[in-house]
């Protein structure tokens, strides 16, 4: 199964000119960010080759706004900590800061810059979008088909109006993992932890 | 629901001498201990007030063992990262060196010697004990009764070979949250997330 998360993320600096000693202060919440990026591509001693994850920097204007994709089937450099993950991501912003087109900052990472709002609407037309937030439909009751799922989720803070009106507009289902408010890396640990249980019983796939 | 969970941890070195900046590495992966506690305590802007986290510091011969208690209820400076979740830590092992009793190191986390295989074996006889290991019986399918569940689940390092025998021949069943060999923290998620639905849902309860 093709598995995709698109994180929205509002407040890491987009020119990575953070600190990896403060994730969690001045850089905006990259601790969560990374530990998003290292639960949705890694298990125990490996990696998911299935899954990629797209981080979209919403909150600049588009000039800085910028597009990081980490692919599990060619990642390399990725180790299970917040810290080292972030260094990556650091890295990769770093590189991108004269770029007008895509680049590989490290093997599996490729960073480039976009459109935020353009880039957001063409990934909720994709076959097999979800928008997972609180409220929805049950994600156990929600069904995915061949093409896989693209899941999108908002980091620490909340979706932007304007990324709300285009979420709420795009028609894509609301998927929620349980009743309470969780944390994004644990709503793709559930996300994660529901489709492996599909894939080992294909009898009860919904 | 009274949820706890036990981790036994192996490699982090029970006096505290390692850097916050190496914690995947000369810290023993205190980084994935810190994500545990972290992700068992906290949901998104709060804490689990029906959770309790223990960490067993197995490895060291009984003298040096140490016991790390977080009590959901009353923790404080718990913050949702691995650096500030692992200087807590650090900060218990410290304060705990000289001691021959628990100690409260900060509020809501506390310390303390222990003879480790008997602490293991007490744990393990208390009711609603469950070993979370691979090949074991779905969680889905595991019931938990009204006194709520005791989780033992290994950090990183497998369990040691005397710790497998107690854990064997204690009789308490082995559940498995899902097909794939996966983090101890994101096991834990899932976890969590299967008790939120049943106690959102008792009538499906299990």
């Amino acid at each position: 199964m093709r598995r995709r998360f698109v994180i929205l993320v509002h407040r890491v600096p987009v020119r990575g000119t953070f600190t990896l000693n403060d994730l969690a202060g001045g850089a905006g919440r990259m601790d969560e960010v990374a530990r998003c990026v290292s639960t949705a591509l890694t298990v125990s001693n490996g990696l998911r080759g299935d899954t990629e994850l797209t981080l979209l920097f919403m909150a600049e204007p588009p000039p800085a706004s910028r597009r990081i994709r980490v692919e599990g089937a060619r990642v390399r450099y990725l180790n299970p900590d917040e810290r080292s993950t972030a260094a990556l991501l650091k890295n990769a912003l770093v590189r991108s800061i004269p770029l007008e087109h895509d680049v590989e900052s490290s093997p599996g990472i490729v960073v480039g810059p976009i459109d935020p709002i353009a880039e957001l609407r063409g990934r909720l037309a994709e076959p097999g979008a979800m928008w997972l937030t609180e409220g929805g439909r049950p994600l156990r009751e929600h069904p995915v088909g061949d093409s896989g799922f693209l899941a999108v989720l908002s980091d620490p803070t909340d979706p932007l109006p304007v990324e709300r009106e285009l979420l709420e507009g795009s028609g894509v289902p609301r998927v929620s993992v349980g009743p309470r408010s969780l944390r994004s890396s644990q709503v793709i640990d559930l996300v994660h932890g529901e489709m492996d249980l599909r894939e080992a019983a294909p009898a009860r796939t919904v």
